[in-house]
């Protein structure tokens, strides 16, 4: 059996590992993409992407093709009603965000809570000020939006921090880490409750622009509100016209409406926003972590078994 | 019996708490400073200060005094000799620290690693790069220089991150939070396991200017080093030295042998130091933190008991 790989710069310790593990029962072909890899899809009955160089095309053509692993959480781009009529397993990597996301969270913040920004300024200008005005995030209260693999490490973290950490779900039921749940439509109630907001909610039809004015109106002055999940969980003029009126002190964003944020948003220059480039799922160990899922499924694979790890249900793309 | 405080700015709230609680039995008195205090020192029997305040005159002057409460953990500047000579009570606030110093530590790791510093440039210049080299600080290895109250703090949040906590202390004596712990003299074998080391060593003789030029040839060349300890720990030129040559990445400074820093210091503009006002310990929940201190100890003083928390040799000073 062949499984291929379009992964670009796939590490060599983790070829070797797999063909140490797998050697005999599989051969590997690792291309670097797409291009390259196409023309062994005829043959390949294992293929390892990152879900977005897939179309009806090439999946018609993986005529032998039994399993997808997509070395990514996003599924936007996969062709899944051909990939369901082929009757093609896929699995996803979903979880391994879970980490460098929550660390970002954390790392934010504590950014905003210890002033970093001010402190950089007077390190720039030689400026020895004990003055600034830091808060700790010890004792608080945190609503995180969301209470998936993601949220639930976001929680753990916080609750090391001495943090009440509340959820809210579609359903709101209770999930690891967290000291209360609730179903997201009481978000207006619980929302005046936290210090700290915490979206990381992927997007659905039900979550677009589900934040809206009167989300922010709910929220303390001087709430910090971050958005990692989906740029389209709130609109742009919602989050400016919420810290430029006071009623939140600062927003950081990791996601936006358009991405790349383009170069004339005012969010850049807003003194209250924090803006960075969609990166809080990035990770120097990202690549280990997700060929790590593939190994732990192809092990499941061979075995004849069916017990994979995060399994697509391929009717409903997720 | 006369409860004096020198403490400037007393909360409404815990004035009042105080009087609650200790009301019926202490008559107190919240003066703005040792300027006010000090025509009230000779009637008072317990008297709350930072400690930087009493000189042998005052100490002589507080005819009825019988404890003093030290509202900050730094000693150095109590007249111990007299106090000693009066056998008045001395206890601290040692500990208090731990809390907002251990948040200080984990969000400038954080920094480091999450390379905070370029993604404030790049927002200023409304460039969206995703190629930011960041690491994670989960799954590294930690060494703490110091397992006290701040040390096993540290230590306690690192855990939750998932990082490997390495103790030196004197004694080497196993402490909370930590996965190992040595004696301080086996430092040149421990440091080069460490991705990052955090120094909290109070200053004493044994502890000054520890950390020579050959414990830097130690550290990984990828090292961050953090000292939010005392600033006689490593000499100002061995620091310099050592991020200039490469023997470690990144030092993160909060104590300097002068503070404060002078203006001309080439640690300000030194890429790989960051420099921080001598603020770890900060914190808005600070005076409430001592005050709760004092008011668990104003308890074992009034029920004649004598297991007071922080007890303070005062033959030794600590």
């Amino acid at each position: 059996m062949l499984v291929l790989s379009a992964i670009k710069n796939v590490k060599e310790d983790i070829k070797e590992n797999l063909l140490d593990k797998f050697g005999e029962d599989a051969e590997f072909k690792f291309c670097h993409g797409i291009d390259e890899a196409k023309d062994f899809l005829p043959e390949a009955e294992v293929f390892i992407t990152y879900g977005e160089d897939l179309d009806d095309a090439f999946v018609k053509s993986a005529k032998k093709l039994k399993w997808i692993m997509v070395l990514s959480a996003g599924m936007d781009m996969m062709p899944f009603e051909q990939i369901d009529k082929q009757g093609i397993l896929v699995t996803n990597s979903r979880g391994i965000h879970a980490g460098p996301m929550a660390e970002y969270a954390i790392s934010m913040l504590l950014q905003v809570a210890r002033q970093t920004k001010a402190l950089i300024e007077h390190e720039e200008k030689h400026l020895w000020d004990r003055r600034v005005k830091m808060t700790e995030i010890s004792g608080s209260t945190l609503v995180v939006v969301g209470t998936g693999a993601i949220g639930q490490e976001v929680a753990r973290l916080a609750k090391a921090f001495k943090i009440k950490t509340i959820g809210l779900s579609k359903t709101g039921k209770m999930k690891p880490h967290f000291d209360e749940t609730f179903p997201v439509d009481q978000l207006y109630d619980i929302l005046p409750r936290a210090d700290r907001v915490v979206a990381v909610l992927p997007s659905t039809p039900e979550t677009e622009y589900l934040l809206k004015a009167e989300a922010f109106e709910q929220m303390l002055d001087d709430a910090v509100f971050l958005n990692m999940g989906r740029g389209d969980l709130v609109a742009t003029e919602v989050i400016l016209e919420a810290v430029r009126s006071g009623q939140i002190a600062h927003a950081v964003l990791d996601v936006f409406e358009q991405e790349p944020l383009p170069e004339t948003s005012p969010l850049w220059d807003e003194p209250s926003i924090t803006v960075t480039p969609h990166l809080s799922g990035i990770s120097p160990q990202y690549m280990y972590r997700g060929f790590e899922l593939f190994e732990k499924n192809m092990a499941v694979y061979l075995s004849g078994k069916e017990d994979f790890i995060n399994k697509i249900d391929t009717k409903r793309g997720y």
